[in-house]
């Protein structure tokens, strides 16, 4: 997904220790993308790594900062994986950022179900580590689109209709993941097709903002 | 919410002990309206019901096992006091119904937010609890609506529109809790109505399911 470049067959190459981080951070959003968080440890990186334990507590410092850290960069590399392409109209580029968002889902079921499980808990960095991240993937919507783009869809930018964008989302979450589950006869391109169209409906139906007082 | 009836003034009365489990639940789920689960402990239970920490354990065992009952109960209020009316078209009893599930996180946000946020999280047992909750409250719109209901709506029941419905909950779930933290301008009744309006949106827009093959 991000800048892993050196073949795992070779991690003993002399690196300075931000790549070095980087590249462990890769291993571990890898590592997660078939395991639950739980199950990702400092010793299953370390084997896999080829490297001690106690140079990961070095990078990491401790397996609450490690799994942090690795949430941290698998948001990153959905934030990045999904963004807008340039060409196109509002509803295509919608389309294309969905099945990247769903293509990355496929790709990383078990890890993501996990991320979202520590997202959604109660554990307040995770928390916001994700709340981060749906926020930009939200926000983005909006910043592409641009005032003129959701006057196409007969929207305008109120506080209320990012209210419900923002449900929208959530809704996009708990179907994907539970479509990747179980498709139910539905074909991946009709999944696509119904969530971008529910997201203009949504965004058209929020309540009006009325003036206090 | 439930069959509490003993002024809490009062908690010393003889009574059987499955009215009296009963009755320390809803206190429980009272306690949990104004708190994190994480703040609830027998201790605080034990008193404000008045009683020793030793019975308390008598009846939940631990405190994993009496934070799963008080989450059970609240679930059993949610899905009791959201029960659709018999009177009205489909849209009004679902208008009903949101209208009690929104007055029921208004009352109990703290608590809700902490129950969603266990139900979430990696517990197998609290999502498994809260998993029943939500399917009981989907699986009521179709139940309620019946095929001629649904039809009103042009809607057919499928495994997509259950999909969908499913993730039209989460969306509503989403966007009351956020709501009811900040209102964003937007009025109780417009609220309801969009929310709604969407679910109709939803079910409509769910993908067709193709025969395999």
């Amino acid at each position: 997904m991000s800048a892993a470049s050196a073949p795992s067959g070779s991690p003993r190459v002399r690196l300075d220790p931000a790549t070095r981080k980087e590249q462990l951070l890769d291993l571990g959003v890898e590592l997660l993308s078939t395991r639950d968080l739980d199950e990702l440890s400092i010793d299953l990186l370390a084997e896999r790594a080829g490297i001690s334990r106690g140079l990961l507590y070095h990078y990491f410092g401790n397996k609450q900062e490690f799994h942090e850290a690795v949430v941290r960069r698998a948001a990153a590399d959905l934030i990045a994986v999904t963004a807008p392409v340039e060409d196109g109209d509002m509803g295509t580029r919608l389309l294309v950022s969905l099945d990247r968002y769903l293509a990355f889902v496929e790709a990383n079921h078990r890890g993501y179900v996990s991320l979202v499980r520590a997202a959604n808990g109660s554990n307040p960095v995770m928390r916001e580590i994700y709340e981060e991240a749906r926020a930009a993937l939200t926000d983005r919507i909006f910043a592409t689109a641009g005032e003129q783009g959701l006057a196409e869809f007969g929207v305008v930018d109120t506080p209320a209709v990012r209210l419900f964008v923002r449900g929208w989302a959530v809704l996009v979450e708990d179907v994907v993941i539970r479509w990747v589950e179980d498709p139910a006869g539905v074909a991946r391109d009709d999944l696509l097709l119904s969530l971008s169209a529910i997201l203009a409906q949504v965004a058209v139906s929020a309540p009006p903002v009325r003036p206090e007082g």
